[in-house]
């Protein structure tokens, strides 16, 4: 037997996705209502539109569309991206864009381009639990900044700033897992600390177009004058996870050194899938198909709301998010979200506990009684059992 | 100005993929004859089916194929996947199997889980430019031992094993760049060098089932009883690249390493492509469609051999290779390949010089008296006018 064990690389020891694979494992169970995902509503695919724009891709341009094509992207898809951002006050061209496997893949490949073991990287407390195993892949150290309902406190952002971290990373609008968003005052700040002490900026914003009420705020990187920010966004929360296609905008040396990054991991993102979605797009659809999602998603969140106020025990407290697919529930210091975890399988409802959302690295803070609630796949009628069963799981049965 | 060049991480020094990037670019002149990407013949992609299929996929299974799905990859295609590589003696249930975004993502998850800096990685001499990309990334070292007509010289081979490479690097079929084959006794011999030595092997077969002439020849997953080889594939060469989907397979341990990479890495490959080639493959279209492309590639690799035989000068030679995209031209050793390709750009015909596939790392061979040859992309009318142009470039106008 050939000995592979003895022959992983040291940045495999900090690798393991295994409590959250198991407990999503856990989510499976027939009958059970999860809000244990992050997963986009299925019955609102516009399936058919997708058939459509494939015959018509593949009759008029199928050799481009299923050939090899550069790593950068598709570049009239880039040129929708930068006029996008730049219609929320950005000020990008195609150069500054570049289309990636999904969103996450942004995070690994910037992780691969800027991180050294034991580098020091800011995050928020809870932050996204994708890019903190992204990170620790590449021995990423974390120092975390607490968040209230206005985002990062900025005060213990600016100390924490001393210890000078390789860059922060924010995530503005509705934050997966605690559904706050960032106030405009505070994104001027931090745009304001990024430059005084000279630490760059990663944005992350999957869900800034699922506003479900109040204004539009403007991203960090539309408020930077500075190149300090690297935008990361993806069309898996406003058309579909499927075709795994997301972005990032930034300065052009970064953006450079990226590409070659993606070059070594997967030459380029599909080129079917890139034309398809830029078929689709060019047109307007995303924009009216926004709406629907909003909608649906709103009319979900109200409903999680309302039955969280008739099931919750005393003493439990939750997010109100204006936007996005999560809410963060906050149990009586003395309670352990994994416990309650256990009885709610029991009850046939699934969420995931908070401490998944903690770098295990900054171990002071464990979020051992929160935990993360997503209400945009659950159909309605289920929201209301599911809060119902949650109920009886934190009251102890 | 936040200064983002300071914070790359160490890593990035070894990467640059900029010569060859940049050679490529000037094979995008118009009225040029490119034999210098590795691209298939776009003219046969299977268009239609293509879009029947996503047809029949968006309206029976619609939901399912936009929605996120498991890092391992779509069950079905894993299957399908195991039984063709059971057919060829390996032993290998879906559990065996991931899907990657591409060969290449095969490529860098190996990487990711086995090379800490400064390991020893052996390859072949030349070898396949992407991988070795993918792996500097890494802060690899590498190791190269000759190959002739017959592959890798084992008993170099045999040599550089004593200095305890973390895996070996085996590309078995019409190789990537030089277009040669192991015979079946190296191969019998380098799984036993494998057990004997402790070396795991990374087994790269984009071209296999692209044979043109001659028997079939086992994988070496299929030799091996000691669970020593990851097997790399792709459909990228029998289907279209485009879709961007490969596979690994290999055991189980090191599989799961892989599954806990690639979720940081990407989250999974695209529902939708990996559905939809599913569709297709099921029942049985590839292999009449590999029918179709090998009697295509054929013709393309007979007029490339015998425009050779006709333009190029003497004391020039060349591999014939019996099956996939390339063949490998030897100048006289005073020749600069690099001086050949600048004339040949003018002559409106391009290759890649050979030492783009020699690891830079491993400098006492440099290949600068060889190029590489792709005959699957252009149409063969335009195949001896190219030839033609070369062999004028190559005798110095």
């Amino acid at each position: 037997m050939t000995t592979w064990n003895k022959r992983y690389a040291k940045r495999m020891d900090g690798v393991n996705s295994s409590i959250i694979r198991e407990l999503l494992k856990l989510t499976q169970i027939p009958g059970i209502i999860s809000f244990a995902g992050g997963l986009p509503a299925p019955e609102i695919f516009p399936t058919e539109i997708c058939a459509e724009a494939t015959v018509h891709l593949m009759k008029e341009q199928g050799q481009q569309a299923l050939q090899y094509s550069t790593t950068e992207g598709y570049a009239p898809l880039r040129q929708f991206i930068a006029d996008k951002l730049n219609k929320m006050g950005a000020n990008l061209t195609v150069d500054n864009v570049r289309i990636t496997s999904g969103s996450q893949q942004g995070l690994d490949l910037i992780g691969k381009i800027m991180v050294d073991p034991h580098d020091k990287i800011l995050v928020e407390r809870p932050s996204y639990l994708g890019a903190l195993q992204a990170w620790q892949a590449y021995q990423a150290d974390f120092i975390s900044v607490p968040i209230d309902n206005d985002g990062i406190d900025v005060d213990k952002l600016e100390e924490a700033l001393q210890s000078k971290p390789k860059f922060m990373y924010i995530l503005p609008n509705f934050q997966n897992p605690a559904g706050v968003t960032l106030s405009l005052e505070r994104r001027k700040k931090i745009v304001a600390l990024s430059k005084q002490y000279d630490v760059p900026i990663i944005e992350d914003d999957p869900y800034g177009e699922l506003r479900y009420e109040g204004e539009d705020l403007p991203p960090l990187i539309a408020l930077d004058e500075d190149d300090s920010v690297m935008y990361l966004g993806t069309f898996s929360k406003t058309f579909a996870p499927g075709l795994r296609l997301g972005w990032v905008a930034g300065p052009e040396s970064v953006i450079q050194k990226f590409t070659m990054a993606k070059q070594g991991a997967d030459l380029h993102t599909s080129t079917f899938t890139q034309m398809l979605l830029y078929e689709i797009a060019k047109d307007g659809f995303l924009d009216e198909h926004r709406q629907l999602i909003r909608r649906v998603y709103k009319e979900r969140r109200d409903i999680m709301l309302d039955s969280l106020e008739k099931h919750m025990p005393e003493g439990v407290t939750w997010t109100r998010p204006f936007g996005g697919l999560f809410l963060w529930v906050t149990l009586p210091e003395t309670m352990q979200a994994r416990d309650v975890f256990d009885r709610a399988i029991k009850n046939k409802v699934a969420f995931v506990p908070g401490y998944a959302f903690f770098p295990e690295s900054d171990s002071g803070y464990t979020g051992h009684n929160s935990m993360r609630l997503n209400f945009s796949n659950a159909a309605p009628d289920k929201i209301e059992i599911g809060i119902e069963r949650l109920g009886r799981a934190i009251r102890g049965s």
